[in-house]
């Protein structure tokens, strides 16, 4: 699975600097998702002070996860929905329209999380993605992200 | 508004590792709650590496705030209806349930960002408060946090 590309490591540098999953924010989470047949997969290793509760992992972790899961999913989407090629084509960005987090169970603080996506609706500009997110293959939390496409030429505009 | 105490200064010790709210949490975001008026007020400065589209603030962030501002308003609101005292009475924790973003437009980095919330609901361990993340004056997203109250027993039984 490693050997594929991680859709948000095929941003274009004006949009690789987000915390959550750009490549260039050295101070980030380095969020990575990728195809897995028709699902989209990331894992995660929490930081051990990544906590909320002693033991568990924090909320707010799991929502930036559900979160940059969803939108490098939803670009994978949009490019394959296109006829575009992975690591060929421009990648598309989009950024979060809304979010929304059920937190099933606590999640215990130390395995590897998986979250893995699928694409609900391509519509335009708008893809929605559900994802669950697990540890050691019991689904700690489910989401759902409404993607929205930002222009190509959003970067050059606000830096102009 | 600073002399009064943050709901979350007033956790227990057990209670207080949060990465997003916990006063013990030397890694985490320190994220301070406090009633203003019958609203509750939480004021934060991002860091310049908390951007999502450079120049503006990571969506994960803007979702931790309205997450652990919402326990923790939930936290008060349920010692208020009590008729607890800031500060005297055990100060009770809740967690997260579920958690709703809507990113209405994108928020700028750089600015003091001020959440408030309202208490919609209070039904046994459930507290409801819905939230505005706001950069100087302008909302910039809404939120709503489903807050459940954990047993007061958990961290001794977690631990043993």
């Amino acid at each position: 699975m490693d050997s594929k590309p991680a859709f948000q490591d095929l941003y274009s540098e004006d949009f690789a600097q987000c915390y959550g999953c750009g490549r260039l924010n050295e101070h980030g989470l380095h969020i990575r998702s990728r195809w897995d047949g028709e699902e989209t997969v990331c894992e995660f290793q929490p930081r051990p002070y990544d906590t909320a509760i002693t033991g568990f992992v924090y909320g707010g972790l799991i929502a930036s996860l559900i979160d940059c899961h969803g939108t490098g999913s939803a670009a994978g989407a949009a490019l394959r929905e296109r006829g575009g090629t992975m690591g060929v084509s421009p990648m598309p960005r989009f950024v979060t329209g809304s979010l929304h987090v059920d937190y099933l169970r606590p999640t215990p603080l130390g395995p590897i999380l998986e979250i893995r996506g699928r694409i609900k609706e391509i519509k335009g500009r708008k893809v929605v993605v559900t994802s669950t997110l697990s540890a050691e293959g019991v689904v700690c939390a489910r989401g759902e992200v409404v993607a929205i496409e930002i222009p190509e030429d959003f970067g050059v505009r606000a830096h102009g």
